[in-house]
This record gives C-alpha cells, sequence and structure tokens, in this order.
C-alpha cells in the first residue's frame, strides 16, 4: 500500500489529521523535497511522526523508485511525503501509473497548495488562466512559453500565476526579482509590450505563514527583497473593484 | 483579530495542525457551510476543538457580519472556519475588506481545496483554464456561462473545471448527472458541437475521501450514481498519454 501524502503549503505544521490518522500505521516513510520549495524541518516532522524519515533525491524517485518506495509498498504501508498537494507535481502520477501496474494499492491524502491559496492576495481564483513555470535558463534553454502563456491570458482577461523553479541541489531556489527580470528579458526579445516595466504585478512569499504579498509596477517590484522562499509572481489580468480593493493593502512602494 | 481558517476538502479531518494551535487560543468559533459542499460534522469539529462552534448562514455573514463575526473581532480573537481553502469564495474577501476597514487585524490558515485536488483524476493542474460554476437554473436564470468559458478553453487545449451549485438551506447540491443535463440543454440551444453526448468527460464525488471518480462519454456519465456531495465535473482538453493512462483507471463503463 503506497500512501501520497500532501505535507501543505508551508511546514510541517500544515499537515492534516487525516494524513497523521494514516501515518500512526505506516511502516515506512520517505519525503521528498525537490518538487515544491517549502519550510519544513526535517527533524520537527520526525519528531511529530514519531518515524524515521527517509528523504528521497529526483535520481531516487524518477530513475530507481523500484529500489525504495515501490519495494517497500509492494511489502508494507509506505508513504511518501510532499510539500504541498501531491498530485500536483508529474513525478507523482509517475510513482501511482508504476505502483498500479505492479498491483499496488494507492491513496492520495490532499493538502493545502499554492494553486487556491493564491486568493489570499484578493485575486479572485476562478479568474485565473492556464499556470505557467519559469525554469532558470541557460545558455541553451531559454524557454519563452511563460511569456507565451502569459500573453494568451490577458487575451481572455485572465490572470496568470508564475511558478517558480528551484534546484534544491545547489540551494538555488527563484526569486520573484529573477522571475521579473527574465520575463523582461523575453519581453527585450519578443517586443509584444506585454511584460514592461510599467504593468502591475503582485510578488509574493512565503504564503501560509509570514507571507509577504507586494503589488506594484514591476519596475518597483524588481529590486523589492521578498525574503526566504518559496516565491511566486502574478500578472493580474483584468482588475474586479473588489481585487483592486484587496491588492490597495499590498500597495508598494 | 479576526482568522479565515479552512476546513479543507472533505471532512473534519482534513484541519491542519496550523488551525488547532491557533484555535487553541481563539474566544469565539463561527463557521458557515454555504459556500462549500462539505462533509464536516458539527458535534466532531465541537469535540476536536473542546468549543462550541456557532453556524452562520448567508444572511448573517453578507448581510450583518457586524451583528456576529466583525462584532467580536473587534473585541476578541475570533475565527470563521470555512471548508475548502478559505480565500476561494468572494464572501470571505468581502469578510476581509470589512474587517479592515474596522481596523481588525485579518490572518488567513490554509487548507486543502478542490482547485488542486483535482489533479487526484490525472489530469495535470497547469493545464487548467478558467475555472466556472454551474448555477440551479431557474425560469428566469439560465445562464450559458460555462458554455462559453468552456468554448475557450478548449481553443487553448485547457481543461475546464466545473463547480456545481449548492443551496444546502433547501438540502440542494448540484449532481455531476444534474451538470450534464444542463450542459446538454445549453448545446441544445446553442449547437457549437461543444458538449455533446460523445464527449469525454470526468465525474468526481467526494475528493479526499471516499472518493469516485469515473471517466466516460457524456452519454454513460449522465446516469451513473455518484452518491452523495460534493461532486464536481471536468470537460478535458487535448490530453497527454500520461493523462489518459492515468484516466484509464476510472473509465467507465
Amino acid at each position: 500500500m503506497l500512501y501520497l501524502i500532501g505535507l501543505g503549503i508551508y511546514d510541517e505544521l500544515d499537515i492534516t489529521l487525516r494524513a497523521l490518522e494514516i501515518l500512526k500505521d505506516v511502516e515506512r516513510v520517505y519525503v521528498e523535497f525537490y518538487t515544491n520549495a517549502s519550510n519544513v524541518n526535517l527533524k520537527n516532522l520526525e519528531k511529530l511522526l514519531g518515524k524515521k524519515i527517509y528523504v528521497l533525491d529526483r535520481h531516487d524517485l524518477e530513475e530507481h523508485p523500484e529500489e525504495n518506495i515501490l519495494r517497500d509498498s509492494m511489502k508494507k504501508k509506505t508513504a511518501l511525503l510532499v510539500p504541498g498537494d501531491p498530485m500536483v507535481a508529474t513525478t507523482h502520477m509517475d510513482i501511482i501509473l508504476r505502483a498500479r501496474k505492479l498491483g499496488i494499492k494507492t491513496k492520495v491524502i490532499h493538502a493545502s497548495s499554492i494553486y487556491s491559496a493564491v486568493a489570499e492576495t484578493g485575486l479572485q481564483i476562478y479568474k485565473f488562466g492556464k499556470t505557467t513555470s519559469i525554469p532558470f535558463p541557460d545558455k541553451s534553454y531559454f524557454p519563452t512559453s511563460p511569456y507565451d502563456v502569459l500573453r494568451e491570458n490577458l487575451k481572455n482577461d485572465l490572470h496568470t500565476l508564475f511558478l517558480l523553479d528551484i534546484k534544491p541541489e545547489e540551494n538555488r531556489f527563484m526569486s520573484v526579482n529573477d522571475a521579473i527580470e527574465i520575463l523582461l528579458r523575453i519581453e527585450e526579445t519578443k517586443k509584444e509590450n506585454i511584460f514592461t516595466k510599467e504593468i502591475l504585478c503582485v510578488g509574493v512569499a512565503r504564503l501560509g505563514n509570514n507571507s509577504v504579498i507586494r503589488f506594484g509596477r514591476v519596475m518597483d517590484l524588481v529590486n523589492y527583497n521578498f525574503g526566504k522562499p518559496p516565491h511566486v509572481l502574478i500578472a493580474p489580468g483584468k482588475l474586479h473593484f473588489m481585487e483592486e480593493e484587496m491588492l490597495k493593502a499590498f500597495t508598494h512602494p
């Protein structure tokens, strides 16, 4: 039996009672921290569960799950803890598919996620269009897809949520500032006047606890220090007056 | 001080440790059950918190919050418990705006929500377009907006999540079957071949616990008994092969 259990949006306190109930009977507990930036403290989590927790990295989980989590799930109750809501990451869909092929039963325990928490900004959740991710660019890889998604959403007056890349193995977590700079670089190339220094954006850090939300022009947010990860960036579409009023409280400068 | 606290997607077990921590010190606890269908049992929740919980209806919360929740928040630590993630409903944005005007501090505690949990179907969350709601139609009100949103999402190969209306005061909760019939009626009027009996859909009930997910043609799902609420309906856009493989497990008939 394999449980995929969400840890929720911020730290170990975002776990649910349902998860704790199930974890009492679980014989082997794994966690991964590479699909989602998290402030979970492993020692605190182990204390909370009263169990040893084994950390899996991308290599373990994506290349050799049959040597850890799938092997154990065949013989005993096994859990994989995942920051946020577990099924949001494609990796965990893949684990479920592999488990099913081996005849392992699976169950998902949901938790809070940026996808709904983002409404804390005051932006209405049903007015978000397709979500997109901004990867760290390098010499050979500089995708413009986030810009393209923004264009399509704006056409339909929808908000765009940009999820920001993380490379925990290098201790790199993309900031709102990095994200803005990347989008401005794409604007320089494409020149479609979609993401300019003058447009209004919302920068968000650590939603769920000690959150910082700032609403302002790109040129004013680009140098603002949002502090520790995780961060997300939002480019709003057409604003409803209630959204404007909610965002006012976060105006910068 | 006013806390808006999410109860999560299914029942009282979906509350987080963060919420329980905060609720220890809260002097007055309210709950509402009209923005979101929920299987929370009030007695169990009171036992869990060791506190009396006062239920607010739409009238209390939207017309006279100054007679209950806002009045209390000015004097003491007060919480409003909300099924799902609290800021998803516009009502709660309005409460926060009113609180701010009165100088009341507010804090949001997030919980699991249909907006990310829907990924349990196997559909990738970043491929969802704008979400839409299907209201109960009546003689004078039969909006076609859900159909229009579906059309726009399909143009962009995106999935559409339909949230279904509830009228708890009349014990009416829209089922997947109702939703399908409403969309078929709109199709009959508009005749754009967007929501036909032949298209593939996903019907979902009680995500989070005892969930039922069924993937099939509209004509095959329309008579399927999904059981108790809450229900949602999804009309997928273009499917990725991994999504198809995930959905296979839920195929009906």
